[in-house]
């Protein structure tokens, strides 16, 4: 991974960013700014990671972004639980108790993940990961210290405009800094998000009250292991296992039906172990242990704004809260901080506009608002009807080669909506300056190619290819790691019919005024011959994708100098797909480019498709780059810098 | 993992057995034995494990096993370098210097490997990985240590009959100790072997002497991260990549058809580095960083015996030495130490009769005797002509339905041979008292179905299921972890066409003269019921497979109780397979079993099939199981266990 030389401060208690809690957003944030050589003061109230329940779902594109960060190994070694499919529990038709009504996949075929499960791990364990990565970087938490006040005025200070009051909890220590930026990641009760003003639209007044509880069950019910969701006429209950042969309970105790409902009603341990042994029965259920258990009314909200200066920056639980049980919580966490991390790098380090931080709020909210709506709009779909079994199949069937088309219902489009936003892999950035639409202004023939399946604002896809210096098999999205660079990936179709398109696109990208060349690393010339991803510039890095077989791709004849510097990311698209059984080049087609031509993609720093442009001969194709990140670039690029000069 | 409590012994220095040096074999042997629940002495005369150089290479058949010990991702956290593919360099027909004549795959296609390549890391740090497990199970390893000296004695103590003489390698402390077994794991210059008067048998005189060099390099030789075999008119290289940017180069100093050949000739680095230099022309090559390097004569010896009174044993380099370059020195010696470790289990945990172990030194020699043959064989193989890629094509291709058959030449099949044999997947004990081929004396219509691809003595086949209590898609032969079990693998086809066969054998299981109900656990009815493997008895642990969809699956309705109690161990045979795309049921159409009748597969604690049985109603099946775990047993069973009652 790249990292930076540390900057200068003018003084110790300088800072670039100052970070209040170290739950998942806290440490997803620092942890990104740290690798890439940030200097952060991260305080967090508590004196110990957390220590028993809270958030344990990891939903498989954060498993993805984990990986993608190193961190995922370390966070399978706990041996997680994962959950492949969710089953459902109804009263029987004309009988008592419960039976299962259907399950399906959590995570189906057709959303195409790598990692089609969710990994259910305790929070604490996961805190830890990320805090053992921070401290490689030099980067400690500081606790148990709170904020007690703050300032921001970008006039009188342009550089450190916030000014940050920190305290031991005890009161008997106190700090002030100054920093460049403020993160207030300290969950609902947000001291920052209260500072400024900022108020919570709540979606519905508070309608059940659950009860949470950790522990180690002994039970003759069947699905202990899988998640379930349970209706009897006793209640409901959630079902959702965990390492260590524990599983977690949500029962619930209250609803606003209930005709002495209150939102502050509360339970001990041994009710709601009665009452879930009422819900559960004709089966049995003993408690060996109990390690946390907890009540709270569920109420949605979100935050009315995440920012007011684009210098104080609030994320996860400050902004939105909600349901538990979708396991979304610490996941929209983790791509809240994603997102704002590598924005204050790109504005930090040189490459863009300080008006790229004013994506943050839009593209971040966007996300929260459908996650609430979700929360309800999932809750419906299981209350109107049990689907039928041909309904489960159409919806969770990968489309493969020579299977006929089902018919899509209502039923089976939200639900497929549902899996791929509680997936991970629905997010969907808007058109914006970052993500650009087929629509975008800067009409270009080269923008966008028709036949891309690729959508900006979402998710590159994955694809299995062969690296040409090793012949390791790879996963191709995975190949550059979370190093706060763009990757543009060229798929370089057929070396002989993209020879010249090559050229020209390494000759255009090494000009001086080209988004490449602008931003090349003044130690360019000192960089070791190991360094594999950032050899020119820390803004890019560069894969290439050629549709041929390995050894037929010889490095240093069939790529100009500029592309064969990155020798170690350069891929033969010759691996069989069963999604594209015929193609020849399959990585070419999933993408929907050309087996011959190729095209080029640029995936912003967080994975989320930017703009795929077409390769073709001459300027044209970096021209269209230049276009791209000339609109946030913090220099002219391209046709407009020659004009400037 | 199930460990036993730790067996009572008379004194402190009495130990279930000593173990002389901590190379793979010792390790290997250690950690199997301290999970088990043995009292060991381990010594090593080195101060601390390999600090840089010796083996490197784990074969995908012994990463197999390491993930099956659970330590496969703790190697992979060191970031080994993976060989996925070989290259041959050659000079130019009429030209100068060296080029690539072809490539091919390490571990092709058609051995149908889980993990296609070699793994290369530095030897300590594997030693490393194993030092940590055992010190989980409170086993350390007594260092600088040496053994000077050993009695063995069975008449004058048939319990403890070893004793053994230990002293600190300057002498100042000395220990003696007595022990059921002695290992000598001591390496090529075994003083175990030494004293026992065992001789080595050489097969040819010493034909090379070969330079090692492990370092870091600057080159723009193109396969410089791949294993290569460079013949150039200067003479011979072997290229290995290994982790952290390191390369191992194998240079060839001396060969006997040298005018002035002698095999202690040596070279100093910077002879060897300009030998290299002038064999990768027009190549360069530059040395950043040289971490180790040695000079060694290449002789090739095997051991007459491995053990005189089954109470002291061998294994390892003191058994077998050979070229390094094929990569198969630790992996031969972790499959010995795992040979003998089940076995020894088997006898003191009171399985088996004490004769078992006379089957460990014809299984293991057998190994090493192909090993030497390979060794001369696989150089032969290149040196007589380059093959055409047609012939490559062939014989790396794994057999896809629909795919033409193509005629197998003499090289072809060879080249098949040796990729079985490098890889680990070639190893093939004869038939013996624990591997009953379909020829074996116990003739009864139900031992080996016809259709069964699965043979005695050769590793159980890898599979895709579904485990049923949590959808979890796994690798089925890894399901059971190595815990000193034999491994009955119960495909149980359709459940409609079973049930009665299922009743009958859980029956006949469960008497008390069957080989199951013979060897219970005296603590079974206080088991935890989170036990997985090991409810009943500490000998066998059961899985089931059903060829059903999983939601079709309800264990309780399908399962007798005593294989319902295995429930975290019953599958659906539900994944489609690449090689098998028609089969409703992919494993048992892979293993050759009925999809519907199912059949028994009786796999060794180490791996390999023992007996493969029809699964038939009445008591016919277990009769047959009788009959072969009678062979070994220490109890007799079955038929011939009522006869004497």
């Amino acid at each position: 991974m790249a990292s930076q030389a540390e900057r200068s401060h003018p003084s110790a208690n300088h800072y670039d960013i100052v970070i209040v809690g170290a739950g998942p957003v806290g440490l997803m944030l620092s942890t990104c700014l740290a690798r890439w050589g940030y200097k952060i003061k991260h305080i967090d109230n508590r004196p110990e990671p957390t220590a028993t329940g809270r958030a344990d779902g990891i939903q498989p594109r954060s498993l993805d972004l984990l990986r993608n960060m190193g961190l995922k190994s370390p966070i399978m070694a706990h041996k997680p639980a994962r959950v492949y499919e969710v089953a459902f529990w109804d009263p029987p038709t004309g009988g008592k108790g419960i039976a299962r009504t259907g399950t399906w996949a959590s995570c189906p075929e057709f959303i195409d993940a790598r990692y089609p499960f969710t990994t259910l791990l305790h929070q604490g364990l996961i805190e830890r990961v990320f805090i053992a990565d921070l401290e490689k970087n030099n980067t400690t938490i500081q606790r148990p210290w709170t904020i007690t006040g703050f300032t921001s005025d970008e006039k009188a200070d342009p550089e450190y405009p916030v000014s940050v009051e920190l305290s031991h909890v005890d009161g008997t220590f106190k700090e002030s800094v100054k920093a460049k930026y403020l993160f207030g990641g300290e969950g609902a009760r947000s001291f920052i998000r209260e500072q400024l003003k900022i108020g919570i639209t709540h979606k519905d007044p508070i309608a059940y009250v659950w009860g949470v509880m950790d522990g180690v069950v002994k039970t003759d019910f069947p699905d202990i292991k899988m998640k379930c969701t349970i209706h009897s006429e006793h209640g409901s209950i959630m079902v959702i296992p965990r390492e260590n042969n524990m599983v977690r309970l949500y029962i619930q105790i209250a609803s606003s039906t209930d005709p002495d409902f209150h939102p502050r009603k509360t339970a001990t341990v041994e009710e709601v172990q009665a009452s879930a042994k009422r819900i559960l029965q004709p089966y049995s259920i003993e408690w060996e242990r109990v390690e946390w258990y907890s009540v709270y009314p569920i109420g949605q909200g979100i935050s009315d704004k995440y920012t007011l200066d684009h210098r104080v920056f609030l994320g996860g639980d400050a902004c939105h809260t909600h349901s538990p049980k979708a396991g979304q919580g610490m996941n929209t966490a983790f791509l809240d901080a994603l997102n704002l991390a590598w924005k204050i790098h790109a504005v930090e380090g040189g490459l863009a506009d300080r008006k790229i931080l004013e994506t943050y709020e839009p593209e971040r909210k966007d996300v929260a608002e459908n996650l609430l709506a979700f929360d309800n709009k999932y809750a419906k779909l299981f209350s109107q009807r049990p689907p039928s079994g041909n309904e489960v199949a159409a919806a969770t069937a990968k489309k493969v080669a020579g299977q006929e088309a089902v018919e899509e219902n209502e039923f089976i489009k939200t639900f497929k909506e549902s899996c791929a936003f509680t997936s991970g892999y629905g997010v969907a950035y808007k058109p914006n300056t970052l993500n650009w639409s087929p629509e975008h202004s800067a009409q270009s023939s080269v923008i966008h190619p028709k036949t891309t399946t690729l959508v900006p604002g979402c998710l590159f896809k994955n694809a299995d290819v062969t690296r040409v210096v090793d012949a390791n098999v790879v996963h191709l999205e995975q190949e550059i790691p979370l190093n706060g660079a763009f990757r543009l990936f060229v798929f370089a179709g057929v070396p002989s019919v993209t020879q010249q398109a090559l050229k020209d696109l390494a000759d255009n990208m090494a000009k001086k005024t080209s988004f490449y060349g602008a931003f090349a690393r003044p130690d360019a010339d000192s960089v070791s011959h190991h360094e594999r991803h950032n050899p020119h510039s820390r803004f890019f890095t560069v894969c290439t994708v050629f549709a041929a077989p390995r050894n037929t791709i010889e490095i240093s004849r069939d790529l100009p100098a500029l592309l064969a510097r990155y020798k170690d990311n350069v891929y033969a698209d010759d691996r069989w797909s069963r999604t594209h059984p015929d193609a020849r080049a399959a990585a070419h087609a999933k993408m929907g480019l050309d087996e011959e031509r190729g095209g080029v993609v640029v995936v912003r720093p967080d994975g989320y498709v930017g703009v795929v442009v077409a390769l073709e001969e001459g300027s044209t194709t970096v021209d269209a780059l230049n276009d791209y990140f000339g609109a946030f670039a913090s220099k002219r690029l391209g046709d407009a810098a020659q004009e400037k000069l």
